[in-house]
């Protein structure tokens, strides 16, 4: 393999064979290729894009550079979901155990917050001892007596994957859809899935802001796993302003037991539901769409669904007393609540200027392996489209100290906008995309 | 600096700045940014250009990274050459002696061969002795006395194009207009010139083979030396077949004293003298080409020339015997006649398969530092068009052993096509292109 010559295919708009990309992983992965050689590849491959094919093979390659959470004796079809990534995106704590509480497996490896956005493990570890760094044997046997298992990436899973993934976060070429197609894929496949859902945000916060390029990822990502047996489907979901409403990790966590509990936000559960329902659908325990909505909610008001939790909680080390008592959460010292300047209608919550809120209070992390407060962030319990009177709370801000207080304010500030009129916002789920095409949703 | 903003910026078609260029190339030349960072930036400005703004910054901060050939007192302008690389071009060696003994200062600082074509120092090195390694503060000594020195490029110029072309070299963004004209420029105006001509090379044997490529490239170099008070004017020459006879170390070397003293094959020696009037006007001692071209005629019949090219070689000890007594030269063990299997016209002698039969031969490089056999290679007197007998002897064949000579009469079959019919080659001196526009030369 001379790999000036594959470099030079790509950049003047050629195609690698499947041989190739696996040569090209698997000696990058092993070193034998250097950084700045797959660095001039991934530019060149962003520039030029991949096809289908190509985007199959690299899958592949990332995914048999590791190992895989391999199948235990149980007869549960195993599902799992992918967001894209938001602000106040909770669902996969209500989600993991709400859909293992009705029979199917739910395997889900999750990533840490980073940017605006924030991360499933981050809020998980907010729940005192809650261990997420299981290794692959503990996941599948988890998966095999509880159904579930909620853990971090380990070194087991795609090495080629978390390597390429850090070169391109330090050359600018993340924003390609064959390439996170593919990155998203050879984790999500190493789960050894039946089926996965894809939360696909648009709107202002969202990673891919244009419903074209949302769609495009998905339909890859379904001919991605059509290939190895794992159906997978799409839901466009809202992300011109946060999901539900808390923002913090702890806020967060707290927020995702109460909707276990029936007390979720509307937007949050609506959400929830649609993407349950293809996870349950999909694993072979709802008939259809209404059924399986049914099977959820009697799950969560039966208490089926937070005693799962506590199950998980409790095996994986953490204090189970949190789904009763979310007091045993982190608390930020200060707390205050944030008034509307004027009246008018809510015209924006920009979920970034929200992330960057998060953030400035010491809640979120511009770089992998930061520290975070757990406790600080915002309840933003306005929604865009509101009309508020001056004075009306609008939210409450948590931190750490006045300084923090301070700083919140001045992201809410930046944050909130308050007009004389309101665009309606995005619909909160605008589009189904499965193997047969794009549906729109009403 | 953010270098990701920047690579994304140049990814997405934008430009940077001049202070962000400078920025940049600074802070890779102080290894203070990655290669695999650099890598992105130069796949990114492959695929999307460079406008003349960033192209000029680019050069600037490249010269701006190294020490300068500093003006001496004397009153001779300083103008040199650069050939885009071709199989039998030994021009620099004719024209620097040639030139500088009219009086013009010639600073040639020169390259190796690589690839299928070959190096001015690896040439000067086949004559016993024969120094290449000065120093800039030799080099300007030897200028001042001399009026011309030939050299390589050392550590102190242009640091930062140096580690930059070893990193495009290893990622497949050599081929670049911008990037290429900003690498020459910025070793080029380290000379302090106050001329330059390029010898610019079309054809199937050449590095841009498409006119259309030189002569953007020529307008971008003349472009860069105007900022700089260095003018610059192109010939676009043929590199469809190989240039003179000779081709291989020495025998190139033994060519150019033959040039030197008035016995120069025909195409060489046109080449020569059209480059060689753009230098003598340039330099201000001839005040046209025709009487530039009868000062050159004169300069070889009355031996001034090649007495300046013994007085350089005495200078950086080497053995001026050579210029008498070329047989002390490297001579080859066995060589042998190459005679035409057919009878026909002689349609092609493609110098991509002459440069890779010299390095067959042991006489060329794929990659820099590797030993070169200086003995080796063809002399060819066949031209492209000529008729020729079966069996008549179209180039002999210089190897170090009988095995060498087999490898040369395969590449010879390779290389040289006889048919029924032949297409006229290119001509010798197809364009001229200065700061007014381009001429097509007749």
């Amino acid at each position: 393999m001379i790999v000036t010559a594959l470099i030079e295919r790509k950049r003047d708009g050629g195609r690698l064979t499947d041989a190739e990309w696996r040569a090209l992983v698997m000696a990058y992965a092993a070193n034998a290729v250097p950084d700045y050689q797959m660095a001039a590849m991934l530019m060149a491959a962003f520039e030029r894009g991949l096809d289908r094919g190509e985007t199959a093979a690299l899958t592949e390659a990332m995914l048999a550079s590791g190992a895989t959470l391999a199948r235990d004796g149980s007869a549960a079809k195993r599902v799992d979901k992918h967001s894209t990534g938001g602000v106040g995106d909770k669902v996969s704590l209500v989600l993991a155990p709400l859909v293992a509480s009705l029979g199917v497996a739910v395997p889900m490896i999750s990533g840490r917050g980073l940017g605006h956005t924030g991360g499933t493990l981050d809020k998980l570890e907010a729940i005192p001892g809650f261990r997420t760094a299981l290794t692959l044997a503990e996941a599948r046997d988890q998966i095999a007596t509880l159904g579930c298992a909620l853990l971090g990436q380990t070194e087991e899973i795609a090495p080629a994957d978390r390597k390429m993934y850090a070169l391109r976060d330090a050359t600018a070429t993340v924003d390609s859809i064959p390439l996170i197609a593919a990155s998203i894929m050879s984790k999500k496949l190493a789960e050894s899935l039946s089926g996965l859902v894809l939360d696909i945000k648009r709107g202002s916060g969202s990673f891919l802001p244009e419903l074209e390029r949302g769609t495009e990822l998905a339909r890859t990502m379904i001919a991605l796993g059509a290939s190895h047996g794992c159906e997978v489907v799409a839901l466009l979901t809202a992300m011109d302003r946060p999901l539900g409403r808390a923002c913090g990790v702890a806020l967060e966590t707290e927020e995702a037991i109460l909707a276990l509990k029936g007390e979720g936000p509307t937007d949050l559960m609506t959400v929830t539901y649609a993407l349950g329902a293809e996870m349950l659908v999909m694993g072979g325990v709802a008939k259809d769409a209404d059924a399986a909505r049914r099977q959820m909610e009697i799950a969560i008001s039966t208490g089926k669904a937070a005693a799962k939790f506590a199950e998980i909680i409790e095996a994986q080390d953490g204090n189970p007393a949190v789904v009763d008592d979310p007091a045993i959460l982190p608390q930020a010292e200060e707390c205050e609540l944030y008034e509307a300047p004027r009246r008018g209608f809510v015209a924006q919550i920009e979920p970034r200027a929200v992330g960057r809120g998060i953030t400035a209070l010491g809640g979120g992390r511009t770089r992998l392996g930061d520290a975070i407060d757990a406790s600080v962030g915002f309840v933003i319990t306005a929604k865009p489209g509101d009309w508020v009177e001056r004075g009306e709370p609008l939210a409450t801000i948590f931190a750490a100290d006045r300084a923090g207080v301070d700083a919140g304010r001045a992201a809410l500030d930046a944050a909130i906008e308050i007009a004389d009129e309101a665009e309606p916002p995005l619909p909160l789920i605008s589009h189904r995309v499965t193997a047969r095409g794009v549906e729109i949703v009403e």
